[in-house]
């Protein structure tokens, strides 16, 4: 059987991704696939995802150059949420830090609990 | 500034949620919060979530005593997913895996990656 017969996607073909970096098993991010970034990413082993925000189809890395390379893919007992294994190169987040994560909940407030290794326009020049 | 303020629950109340086994690094479920379940999951310690399948306010564990003791409570960048450390008492999936994320693509097909640690009918009863 196909694993792809396993996964429900959401009413808007969506699935929420978790993304791992293998060696530290530290979670770097979350982000959406539909059902063509998920063919893109088996079939390059690099991820892409769907950007709701930019109704977009996009690869991780694709203007940063912090591309992903996919180890292992895994998906939950529902079928309704994926876990992805890779090696990261450069930081996951577009905030420069090594994983989206980077803020932890302090009593009422939060802190910072990573160091940033780039600041965004350093990654992605300045907008002009 | 309260980290409430920096989170967005989308249309329906939710914000996606994964668990992540503090001392293993495994990522063992992804669920759903409302803002009433954080706040039960702050205040209590232990992990609460919102059924979308059941429209039901849930406690991990309440059935099973699989409880979920919160270590850390960190969100990403753009406030739209939670990264819960926790200490997990049992398997954490309702199928008796330790991780829901028990399955990966192998090929086009996937396998199992986990012993099943207990039967589902050892966790819940037999239904009558």
């Amino acid at each position: 059987m196909s694993f792809y017969d396993k996964l429900k996607f959401d009413a808007a073909g969506l699935i929420p991704t978790i993304i791992q970096e293998q060696k530290t098993g530290r979670v770097l991010m979350m982000a959406w696939m539909n059902r063509a970034s998920l063919e893109s990413t088996v079939k390059t082993g690099k991820t892409h995802f769907w950007s709701r925000s930019r109704q977009k189809f996009w690869m991780k890395g694709e203007e940063s150059g912090h591309t992903q390379t996919v180890k292992d893919i895994a998906f939950d007992c529902d079928g309704d949420c994926l876990l992805i294994q890779v090696d990261q190169i450069g930081a996951a987040c577009h905030e420069g830090f090594q994983s989206c994560f980077f803020r932890s909940v302090n009593g009422d407030e939060f802190k910072v609990t990573e160091k940033q290794l780039q600041k965004p326009e350093e990654i992605y020049g300045k907008k002009k």
